[in-house]
């Protein structure tokens, strides 16, 4: 990878193009936190009125640098930017932050500025991170730059944070000091004109300074160029991502804040739970979790031990592992002796592990010793209340000199003076978590990681096939709803196994013959899209007598509402056991998409349904039958026996292909796929939108 | 009320058993924690050995005493509870407080010394806190009581702190200068022996100093008991419970930590509900909702205005709504109007209100003004992120003065020292909340109490005609299943409409004459109580011969499984449309429990069931429905017409009274009640348990 985005945090030199020597502006306060943070480079201000701003001589304009700029800063008002980036990139610069506001976010105006500005970048080979944004950071020791304007001092820490609202970066570095966030670089991405989450993912996977990646998004810029990397497994390290407006509501307030088109929020939970993208609720538990990533190595399982000086905060531990699917492990009889020996007789050996107030800096050492030595056990939560004769600093220290590979991760519910003790005297900086239910979350996204990654790797080949699809261009139909024969054709052409139709002209019904009853006869219009409002199908039709009065009835139905019967759809009547919905669509943001649930005309009240990208394997499959009610039901509940799930599944993979070969599909379903009372398995109704 | 309770918060003298003269002892810090907060009343230490602790004068012995004990703590250990309580309820006093541990929670001894004390303490008519507790505390300025062994001086608030864990009380007053949690009384409660949340729930309703009630529980001691107060609406405070011991796990652990059985918590979270009791997931929802009971006026509604200086927290804060069930309000065009002379140009007039980073003191209460008049707006959330330019003291005192009637709930994220500086300069000592996520939490839970607190009033007489239920002592059954002909004879009884049914030896079975087909058949024994399993039901048998067949069928599936067929059931065969689940059972805690949802034979993987008290009004039967897939199916969804929804109410609000009537019914289920293809209703298959 080249340079231009590796400056932005690793320059050797900056130049700040409207350094100002009045205080509280912006251009003074990002001065004087680059000085004071202790900035390793050499710092080139441009002002054309000073001489020299903070100690710094002044350049009158760009121009007059001689210096080679590896990082420019913008900050002058919006009226000059323009012009300065020409000068900056007439001189060859090639990474430029630009802080000032006033672009897409304030209207069309601003965006014809910012889109001219994007393609001078773009032509000029350079690369630029905002406008509208806070700034970026570099904690690491040879460099320590911090160009935003807040004036805190954060420290190193393996992890790289994205934010792309400014103000949140802010509160996040406001609160350093009582959260011990520590993060190795930061970026505030504004409106991410040029730079955006995708290009950090890529950046961020060759930079060793970083071992897990934050995001907090209010909208992709391109889903689906950002799930591919986790596909190819290009991705090698955590990615935890807030996404923000997740609501109708969410997504209003996104678009006005930031000019920013939020995906529909469903789409996005879906799909970075099956890439193995970690969704956190919080910044709480986002950081929380990129703590974990860099303190402790990986649970090997979901059996938790938890131990505690005292009942409370132990039960909401334990209330909080069965929210994260987490279990209490079971100790061996040999840990319950061992544990005899260390704990007050009043209090438990069993799973929690109670000391009583009485329990010190040496029997919580111990404590933690003997049960991570149990083999039923994968990870510790301990947890301390501080009482009146025990200092909590040495119980928590020593608790991190236990020698084990398996996490132990503490909470501490301590008076006040503790943090900051513990901040200046603690040798190993280990978290220690303030909240019961806090290591719960942090345990439980370390193993959904896990666990998507082997799915990822085992996988690999199955995703790549869905990935190398190639278009297919077989068909010509007219943009629309296509007809049932061009559905027919499409759906043997995939192997999805459409009822036998036969379609009809209403004067053409009478002398219809040899056909076999029991049947179904449906009217279409093609005014009409769902049937079940006007009583347009009839069931069960065991003679042409029957066939003749349903025709009529439903003619008469759709004279009711103004629509005219074009056709009548004639099919044979299939008892039905189970109905099954299979539909699919291209969301604008993360493509092709899959859902499979329970079918039939409840379908919006049953909400039994799931989504997955289309370009899933043969896990995300079995997972999606696994996760819904009717998947349970078809692999038999009770003592039934299951339906032939080798097909559906088949059926599930056939229209995931069908989605994403065929480009002209904007949405389809199934629905419903009929299981019969004999179990075979009928598409009776498919609808497909061409565009 | 007498004194006996009200003597734990008002004591005007208080005697402590076992006060010592050792530093970091419970009997030391306990006394030193109740001098240094500055207790108003008389102190009598008792202490065998020392002249005087503390600077206290020490008696020897509980008898040297003279004066008047109003409440008495004893901290001696475990051996010596018993002969001090003897004592002290022959020199008469009523209250007492043991902190001492080492009874109930750890096993059968322990339980049979606390089983004796509290007897004795019941048969002198006096009452005690604990055993295994941490203390009481009271800032109410002429007491000043802190009788705990955290030293900390909490502030007063109009709360009531109930915690049945002492550590968890204690975790709550060591983070009391962060938090900044208020609160009138603490009791830490402990084994919960005599004095348990039933008898603070009574007692704080004739306090005034009490506004709003919290309990940290991990039991009941006795659900029924617990609701009743509300039923009868003689509960006039908001009471709001963080119930830990959620799960089975969490149920084991509250078990081995507190001697305390847990009810199943989907009873618990169905009937708080039910009851306008707040339900809390962590100790932060708790405190910033009372809070918000003590700060603000209750929303009339749920439209709420959201104010900031920046995107991303507003986005965050707009997602929690939608979370909450709240709305965005839409502002009149007259706000939006007003709002433009204020807010930057740039920024936002509608919903979230945007001041951009330069919005300072006087454009931040100008702004909350004009929206607090709108009529559209029920509450705000006013957010301010600390920017460089501006300092968040001023912003945040100023928008409390503005006077409104509407809450203006407001969320900080500063630097550090502006907790410090709020604390020490504010006038007004509002709570300012930490994330943006806390206000709608708030806001939600206060208009869920006001939503409660007016169905409880409005369904008051129907309420306590349930309550007022006669015992039926009409019948007399065996214990165990009832048979056919007693589940016909109750459901007739109760207007449940069982379809009509016959049963047949099989013997008899050939012989049988003149009965309408088609029909179901049943096999019948004794030993089976599911169905499905066995095959032993057979549908639309049209013919005697269709029957005989399905009979031998049917008993040679039995066979199979080393049943026998005791009888065979007959009844019509119905064209099911709907299968309905309503079902009861007494809960040992919460009494008598209705459950309704859908039915059939997939009720365990559909899931679709809710539960209520059997001590339920027609708004919760409605609810109920509204709340079910099933039901908003019956209600008719797409242009259907609903079923018979009277009917099927009067079924549900039956089965209630037949469960609150017949005390010997331990359980019931109607499963399923059918709805036919005409639209009739049918219990095809009732099961009820006898005790």
């Amino acid at each position: 990878m080249s340079n231009e985005i590796k400056n932005f945090f690793y320059p050797k030199s900056i130049c700040v193009v409207g350094a100002s020597t009045k205080e509280k502006s912006i251009g003074y306060e990002l001065l004087k936190t680059i000085s004071t943070f202790g900035y390793q480079g050499m710092i080139l201000p441009v002002n054309p009125k000073a001489e020299s701003v903070l100690g710094y001589k002044c350049y009158k304009t760009i121009d007059e640098i001689n210096d080679q700029i590896d990082l420019a800063i913008i900050v002058v008002p919006k009226q000059f930017v323009e012009d300065s980036i020409d000068t900056l990139l007439t001189k060859g610069v090639k990474s430029i932050l630009l802080i000032t506001a006033g672009f897409k976010e304030i209207g069309k105006a601003g965006e014809e500025v910012e889109n001219r500005i994007v393609q001078k970048i773009k032509d000029a080979g350079a690369r630029m991170v905002g406008p509208n944004c806070m700034g970026v950071i570099n904690t690491i020791e040879d460099i320590k730059l911090n160009a935003t304007f807040v004036a805190e001092k954060p420290e190193f820490g393996n992890t790289g944070f994205f934010s792309q609202s400014g103000a949140l970066g802010a509160a996040v570095l406001n609160s350093l000091r009582e959260t011990h966030i520590k993060f190795a670089h930061f970026i505030s991405a504004g409106n991410k004109a040029d730079i955006n989450e995708n290009d950090l993912l890529k950046y961020w996977q060759t930079d060793d300074n970083i071992k897990t990646l934050t995001y907090y998004l209010e909208s992709f810029v391109n889903g689906e160029e950002f799930i591919i990397p986790f596909i190819t497994n290009e991705v090698e390290k955590p990615v935890l991502v807030l996404k923000a407006g997740k609501t109708a509501g969410g997504m209003k307030a996104a678009s006005s804040h930031t000019g920013a088109l939020s995906s529909k929020d469903k789409v996005v939970d879906a799909l970075l739970n099956q890439f193995g993208i970690i969704r956190v609720n919080d910044l709480n538990e986002m950081f929380n979790t990129a703590k974990g990533f860099e303190n402790f190595k990986s649970p090997k399982g979901n059996r938790i031990a938890v131990i505690t000086n005292a009942g409370g905060p132990a039960i909401l531990a334990v209330d909080s592992l069965e929210k994260e699917n987490l279990e209490l492990a079971e100790f061996t009889e040999e840990t319950k002796n061992k544990l005899r020996e260390v704990v007050h007789p009043e209090g438990s050996v069993n799973n929690p592990v109670d000391l009583l107030p009485g329990g010190n800096a040496e029997t919580y050492k111990r404590v933690n010793e003997i049960v991570s030595e149990d083999e039923n056990v994968d990870a510790i939560i301990s947890i301390f209340v501080e009482p009146v004769m025990v200092q909590p600093f040495d119980v928590v220290e020593g608790i991190y000199d236990v020698k084990t590979d398996k996490p132990i991760i503490q909470v501490d519910m301590p008076l006040p003076e503790f943090w900051d003790t513990y901040k200046r005297d603690s040798k190993k900086q280990m978290p220690v978590f303030r909240n019961p239910e806090d290591p719960a979350e942090v345990i439980s996204n370390m193993l959904f990681y896990n666990k998507s990654k082997k799915k990822l790797i085992e996988y690999k080949d199955q995703y790549e096939s869905m990935l190398k699809c190639k278009v297919c261009k077989k068909y010509e139909f007219e943009k629309g709803f296509l007809t049932q024969e061009q559905v027919n054709e499409i759906a043997d052409d995939y192997g999805i196994p459409v009822i036998k139709n036969k379609l009809v002209k209403p004067e053409a019904l009478k002398s219809l013959n040899g056909e076999f009853y029991p049947l179904v006869i449906k009217g279409i219009s093609k005014d009409v899209v769902h049937k079940s409002e006007l009583n347009a199908v009839k069931l069960d039709i065991r003679n042409k007598e029957e066939l003749l009065a349903s025709a009529e009835e439903i003619e008469e139905n759709f004279t009711k509402y103004d629509f005219k019967v074009d056709e009548f759809l004639i099919q044979p009547f299939i008892k039905t056991k189970h109905e099954i919905l299979i539909g699919g669509f291209r969301d604008p943001s993360f493509g092709p998409i899959i859902m499979f649930g329970t079918g039939g005309k409840y379908v919006e009240v049953v909400c039994d349904t799931t989504i997955r990208s289309a370009y899933l394997c043969g896990a995300d499959i079995d997972e999606m039958i696994d996760t819904t009610v009717i998947g349970k039901i078809l692999k038999g509940v009770r003592g039934e026996k299951p339906i032939d799930m080798d097909y559906l599944k088949k059926i599930i993979l056939a229209s995931a292909l069908m989605l994403i070969e065929n480009k002209n599909i904007s949405e389809f379903d199934l629905n419903p796929l009929i299981v019969a009372q004999d179990d075979s398995i009928h598409a009776v109704d498919i609808r497909i939108k061409w565009e």
